[in-house]
């Protein structure tokens, strides 16, 4: 069964005309890694998800400093959700880490979709609560864990796929520099 | 007005019977200054909206140091939001900062007010959304903003309210200690 629709139907129950009218309304891309999906600046006009392969959003500051903000995985969704919600100009990058196979939703689709599939609405809306939750507890992480702690959440979370992430990329993503993170590594192997 | 519905209004519109019926499941309740309304390993039985006051989330380290999650003014909602919608023991405090009028909706009458109002359903999608925009904003903001200018954006979105809140809160909302903090305001004036 398609990725998109067995995660669907972990939260409503679609007919098949329902769920033919769900696959209609998205776009199939295969990507090389490095492609860049999105630059800061632009509109954020499809939300990705990932089938295949890795992608990332991240920010640069004004050192030039790349600050990743999340990785997505099969079965995940991405995008930059101020600029997707509001339809302006974001402040995030999205990339391909690994050659990926990808399902586009533009927003104009996804606004259809709720007037098409009513219990689409449901579904996005749990969607969201769901990665509202994961801003939260990442928040919480930042603000409180030690880097130590905060790599221990990402391990976990990744799990298999964490051997596919570059280190300096998490190092970025847990709030370190690089050479932070090879010491603390370093030091974890000694324990 | 009632503020909830003036609030609702922004985005759905409710008859008088729908809107009878959501203050129907809400519960009105006057708290002092310095009342906890949820701790640490409790479950976030109620999402509060606040119409008077002030609310703060926060979490405490291992080293028993306190980090603001979020503050609520009047036309906010505030939650922890993991806990609220898995009804699992959370990890955050929510304690009112200045004598508060808050309502009330426990997760159970917004369920059901899914199913009594279904156009509730996009309010709150549409609530979480912007939730989910403010928190990913406040994560670019901690990984790539300097201490200074997340200093100036809590100014910007607390307005006339921002000196109504304790300096070391305000420090532990942008992430720094009270003693960088207090030199950092000190620098500033300088300018």
């Amino acid at each position: 069964m398609n990725l998109l629709l067995e995660n669907i139907a972990k939260h409503v129950s679609l007919t098949t005309e329902e769920q033919e009218r769900v696959l209609a309304l998205t776009e199939v891309q295969h990507y090389k890694a490095k492609t860049i999906l999105l630059k800061e600046g632009e509109i954020c006009t499809h939300s990705f998800f990932v089938t295949k392969g890795i992608l990332r959003s991240y920010n640069i500051d004004e050192n030039g400093v790349e600050h990743v903000v999340s990785f997505a995985c099969p079965g995940w969704w991405i995008a930059d959700m101020y600029s997707f919600l509001s339809q302006r100009p974001g402040q995030l990058y999205i990339e391909v880490n690994e050659e990926a196979e990808v399902l586009l939703m533009s927003k104009e689709n996804q606004d259809k979709l709720y007037i098409d599939v009513p219990k689409m609405e449901r579904f996005f809306r749990i969607l969201i609560e769901n990665s509202l939750v994961a801003h939260q507890q990442r928040l919480i992480d930042n603000l409180s864990f030690t880097a130590e702690a905060r790599y221990d959440k990402f391990l976990k979370k990744f799990k298999d796929l964490a051997h596919c992430i570059p280190q300096k990329q998490i190092a970025s993503y847990i709030g370190v520099t690089p050479e932070f993170f090879s010491k603390m590594k370093a030091r974890l192997l000694k324990k």
